[in-house]
């Protein structure tokens, strides 16, 4: 089979590692419904649709590493491989992220997973959690790097979640127990970590365009 | 500059892969004599020892760009490359779940971070994870593939130990309080984190010497 030439390659690629983001926006996003509502059927659809993000994952790394069979691709061309390589990773883990929210909903249902202290907050968490990965989706789409900047700022709004998640858990007067507690904890861990992974593949782009690796950006 | 020959640069590589993970390892027991020992000064100096592997991150990912830039490689030179990229991002993640145990520490200083009932379970998951990436290191340097697998199944006593902590936390009669059972909640995930990024860095290097897709091989 010919290979495509690098443009069209790397175009597809942009596109394969947007999907994958938006495809992890959208598990945290059914994730977070149906932890705030919950609905186990919803979660069980989460987790059913991970063979499809693997799928996206695969293909991706595969065309990456035809990119670099066929094209060679030297300066801005090889940094859009390799940024696409990380970017993959970080994705994947996002969507493990989700599903383990989901696994959580379905592991308590019927009982809510949530005690209603923290309710509003995991709404908000959510909220954060999936504009971060749909910006991300469109920044890997768009290579706009003023954008890509945006997200560590918006990511500050997930971190000033976090904490406000350990002050409700330290409070003496906590009445759900240590069960629930642990819950919320791990729960809280996980969209924090998604909204870090988003702001990750952000800045694997801002690599990829400027040639400044994503932690040396003083972003 | 010339480039050093492939085969030259490719065990510079290995060997800068391996270093990474003797580091994080490093890291990770003090950071669990630290938390054993209540000792501040020591968690301390494993959060200033943090540059160091972002150096040798640095030094990774620029090696790894120049072998594709000079040397296009094919094969099992290329998948080396790639796997080279993916394992570095798995072993900073490492690191950095070490600094947050020494982080903790130094949160809590002077009062000890564990409460007794977990003290020789953290010793033992501190025990299984550093055993991981001394021999996740060991796996990169040989890239001999049947240790690689064995990783798999040493992961398996974390695990063990992870859920166990579970149980000792949802006991009914935990008398240290919802605080306590957060942070030991959460250090409980830092080792079993990583281990599991011990584990994908062993899986790496499969990739690299087989072709076959880390998450393809029934280990």
């Amino acid at each position: 089979m010919v290979p495509a030439p690098l443009p069209q390659q790397l175009a597809d690629l942009s596109d394969l590692v947007g999907r994958m983001c938006t495809h992890a926006a959208g598990s945290l996003q059914s994730a977070t419904a149906a932890l705030l509502e919950c609905r186990e059927r919803l979660a069980l659809q989460v987790i059913a649709r991970e063979p499809e993000l693997d799928a996206l994952r695969v293909e991706t790394e595969e065309l990456a590493r035809d990119a670099l069979l066929f094209h060679q691709p030297v300066a801005g061309d090889l940094r859009s491989v390799v940024s696409t390589l990380r970017s993959a990773g970080d994705i994947d883990r996002m969507n493990r992220l989700a599903l383990h929210v989901a696994e959580a909903v379905q592991r308590r249902h019927p009982a809510p997973t949530l005690p209603p202290e923290v309710r509003d907050d995991f709404a908000e968490m959510g909220r954060v959690a999936v504009a971060l990965a749909v910006k991300a989706a469109d920044v890997v789409r768009s290579r706009n790097v003023v954008r890509a900047i945006e997200l560590d700022h918006d990511d500050d709004a997930m971190d000033v979640l976090h904490r406000r998640m350990f002050e409700v858990l330290m409070d003496p007067h906590w009445p759900h127990g240590v069960a629930t507690a642990v819950d919320v904890t791990l729960l809280a861990r996980y969209y924090e970590r998604f909204a870090d992974h988003a702001v990750a593949v952000a800045r694997e782009t801002v690599y990829a365009v400027t040639g400044e690796e994503p932690d040396a950006i003083p972003i």
